[in-house]
């Protein structure tokens, strides 16, 4: 998909496109409409990471709230949006004692932020995911915020460049 | 449900119950959950309505954006989801005439504003629906934003009554 295919979609065929490239969020992409035209992939995706930052401390740990558990309940129950699931692929392999530590650890971690850990797993092998949640679990609050925003925009930028057919190595 | 009920929630299931009080934007009830804890329904309420009126403009569109038609696609395809669907049980006897009137203003009224026409149903009765679309057509889009976000509290303020059991008169 080129980009004046993306600036010619009126809102309803944009958000039915961009809205999960932030998680559950179809508010963003919908919001993100009133921006165009776009100029590019990097255009669109600097809209998108300009909404996430303009929103107060209580919408971007909204944000962060509307994602699963990595490999989590929604992972077993088969609940994970589409997108997510494909994300999981490299984690379905994980054997019942590291599923129940990484729940264990996601317990945790949700206890001491108040948001689940977010990770672009995409961007991770299998067992750096708990080493990377044991580690981060110590972090302060307020850094912890940020990682996590951070990782949002790492998936969404995975998410865009798959919608656009772009090579992600070049955003 | 009683608030202390409301107050005792972690996360995940704040969003379960409250996910949808604004329509298809979990993110808002993730934030709100981020205020607890509420003194009661009303208490509730207003940290919906502040996040609503803090986001800037095109996050306000974002959220019109996320509703559907009234009686629209998704009405004649069984995608509303529950809650607009109660609120569409006034609406489901229209006529194939009156089915296509309403289509036609839709589609002026979405070309106009870059947004859906949004309405109370619940606090409507079928015959006024089209005239009010008509009326609202004609009204000047910084008025139109003001009188939908009206219109996307007030479907709010009753789905949050109707959760908490509570009489929406009272409000």
């Amino acid at each position: 998909m080129d980009i004046e295919k993306v600036n010619s979609m009126d809102f309803g065929e944009f958000v039915d496109v961009f809205g999960n490239v932030v998680e559950k969020c179809p508010l963003i992409a919908a919001a993100v409409w009133s921006q165009r035209p776009f100029l590019d992939l990097e255009d669109l995706q600097k809209h998108f990471f300009a909404f996430i930052d303009a929103l107060p401390q209580s919408g971007q740990e909204g944000i962060l709230r509307c994602h699963p558990d990595l490999a989590g309940r929604d992972l077993q129950q088969g609940t994970l949006t589409a997108e997510s699931q494909r994300e999981h692929r490299g984690l379905t392999s994980l054997g019942a004692d590291e599923l129940l530590r990484l729940a264990e650890l996601n317990a945790q971690y949700r206890a001491r932020f108040g948001f689940p850990f977010i990770l672009a797993a995409r961007l991770s092998d299998r067992a750096a995911v708990p080493r990377e949640l044991a580690r981060r679990l110590l972090c302060p609050p307020a850094q912890e915020l940020r990682t996590a925003l951070g990782e949002v925009k790492k998936i969404s930028g995975l998410r865009l460049a798959d919608l656009l057919c772009a090579n992600p190595a070049k955003l």
